[in-house]
């Protein structure tokens, strides 16, 4: 099997033009620019062998049967939608590239023992309505019909979308890492081993304002001060584990002038881990530290909840089967959660799911830097290649 | 001599009248209503025995001759402008008790041995064009022609209003302590000892933004949490010289997204104290912990200075003559440094400065809660009476 990563590349690049943007990507959920991509995505399901329609939310759907029709598939996929001002690959690669594998059994006239469906869901970003995933729950008959009242239009029979288990192997989705482990190991794939969980927090801290000339130190309670303190706790505990990561991304200081102790302060926090325990256990060390401070400086710290997602851990045997494939292409492998949200975490619902990881150039991504390299993409699309034609349903 | 606090403080209601805000106090440089409060100090001025005009940068100034007439005087004063959304009393307590204060000698037929002029400076704040001490910088014959250009609207001649110090023996102001140390100390009165210098920075730190879930805390170079530490850096520095203040007031984060590393931060520093040499050290601490973390932490730190004012020293021989006003009037005497600028920064070019705090509530001002006692109006009235009637020249 030997793939033309440009090909890959310029389908990316072709889908990139379907933009509400014109110097840009930005591709969202029901848009007339996600019609004109998955009208491309459906005439490339086509010319690679698989029978193509577009599904009650949205999801492109392409079926390639196997050596005896109607069989359970393994669903390959990722995202068809992107975030604002997006790069080209974060989702689209990973279409593009398992109709690309699907289309090398086609042009070989090879079928499987099990039917392999190419999914391009709609929503997974969630930039339009503020719900993520939307594409795979529909998928995983989990969609939120109450969510509807988010919508200013809606495809009818949403529930029409849903596959049973039964019909449904396994998931598996090739992603760029969006994120530097990858490169930083040297590697250009990785073997993703959970989709982490998370917690968001919005924090308030309540100080007291004041003058910032007339105030001493002594009888300060400077609410951005404590939450200076917080944030350092958050790095600190988030970095005792490997894999736990913490992250006050926003902050807002009121009343916010040069000359004034601010007396109230508003930060986010993110915090994510591969295990829900180690989340847990996180957020609490946190929380304790929270109190810790808001005690030994007089101020007041509340935590609104604002999101919590378990974890999505990926299939050990798929896992395995993964690092086979990436052995065989005579690539070291390398385990790695995935700090992002994904597809999978819907799609587990109703099947075993595995994800591999591409390379991505400096971690970026969620950006028009968001870069990867033909070699990358090549070896990617190789691998993938062998681990379907290779793959044995994991048990449930 | 007895003052009827109700009096001084029906007088600041009455100017917290003119107000370009329905519901609260906002009076700027130049504006209509600062005419109308000019009006209104010069027509109290008149009844208290002051002859009163109108300068040409529009400081409201009384005088009242002594034994001899045409001889130097004692000036006395504060500001008639305002903060947006201001108490009543931070300035104008000042101007309308030194008017109280004269009225008092001239009821009694009392002539002293020097004029006594009353000063309503027209622009202390600098809320209008962003620059302080307009008013002050005009009689001290140091207002910067060159900021003209920031002006809408200017009178004409402004060097008119220039006194020379020959004129002016000495300048004293009443003036709320706008901080909490009076009240902390259960103590009507203080003698300032100084003005604090000051110098304010905006400071940018630049690290390198990335997605909240995929970044390990290990690769991360987050400008927040850098900036965190800074933060606390200027609370220890400042915390450890009992008069040094240090402040963050505003602080901006971006993107500012809850799933985003903050790339870069931007925010203000405020550092202030009684001398020059404590606050260059501590400024010359904090930029030193500031390149240590940029270089632990692997980000850029740039300071930008935007602010740099001396320290106006108040006359020892002035402070004294407070001091036995405060102990004759049966209250202790404790002397501290004004945390906030005042127009004796700019008085200081012509003449030797002193200043009496009153305790204010809370230490809270620049704020509509703004607030003093009856009675520390009193007392406040009775000193700064008793100052001036035994008020000696101190020598240059």
């Amino acid at each position: 099997m030997a793939f033309d990563p440009r090909r890959i590349l310029d389908r990316c690049h072709i889908l990139a033009r379907c933009s509400e943007q014109a110097d840009g990507l930005t591709r969202v959920f029901l848009s007339p620019e996600q019609r004109a991509a998955s009208e491309l995505v459906t005439s490339w399901m086509r010319e690679a062998g698989l029978e193509a329609r577009i599904d009650a939310i949205g999801n492109v759907v392409g079926r390639y049967e196997g050596e005896t029709p109607g069989r359970a598939c393994l669903m390959l996929g990722s995202h068809l939608d992107t975030v604002r001002d997006a790069g080209k690959y974060d989702g689209m690669l990973g279409v593009i590239t398992a109709i690309e594998c699907v289309g090398d059994l086609h042009a070989r006239g090879r079928r499987l023992p099990f039917a392999v469906e190419v999914v391009g869901f709609a929503d997974e970003e969630g930039v339009r309505f503020s719900a993520t995933l939307s594409g795979s729950r529909a998928i995983a008959g989990t969609f939120d019909l109450a969510g509807l009242d988010r919508c200013d239009a809606a495809g009818e029979r949403v529930s029409d979308a849903a596959r049973k288990p039964a019909d449904v192997l396994a998931y598996a989705e090739l992603h760029i890492e969006q994120g530097p482990v990858l490169e930083a190991l040297g590697l250009p794939v990785g073997v993703v081993t959970a989709i982490n969980g998370g917690n968001r927090f919005w924090i308030e801290v309540a100080g007291m304002a004041g003058h910032a000339g007339t105030v001493p130190m002594r009888l300060r309670r400077d609410a951005l001060a404590a939450a200076a303190e917080c944030t350092l706790a958050v790095e600190r505990i988030a970095a005792r584990s490997a894999d736990v990561v913490g992250t006050v991304g926003r902050i807002e200081a009121y009343p916010g002038a040069v000359n004034v102790i601010p007396g109230k302060v508003r930060f986010s926090l993110d915090v994510r881990a591969p295990t829900d325990e180690t989340r847990h256990a996180a957020v609490a060390a946190m929380c304790a530290e929270f109190d810790a401070i808001a005690v030994r400086r007089g101020v007041a710290i509340s935590l609104t909840p604002v999101w919590d997602a378990r974890t999505a851990t990926c299939s050990p045997q798929l896992q395995q089967q993964l690092a086979a494939a990436i052995r065989a292409e005579g690539f070291s492998v390398h385990h790695l959660p995935s700090g992002a949200g994904h597809d999978g975490m819907a799609v587990r619902a109703i099947a075993p799911i595995a994800m591999l990881f591409v390379r991505c150039t400096g971690g970026i991504s969620h950006n028009p830097a968001e870069a990867v390299t033909s070699a990358d993409v090549g070896i990617g699309a190789r691998i993938f290649a062998r681990f379907i034609e290779h793959f044995e349903a994991p048990s449930r």
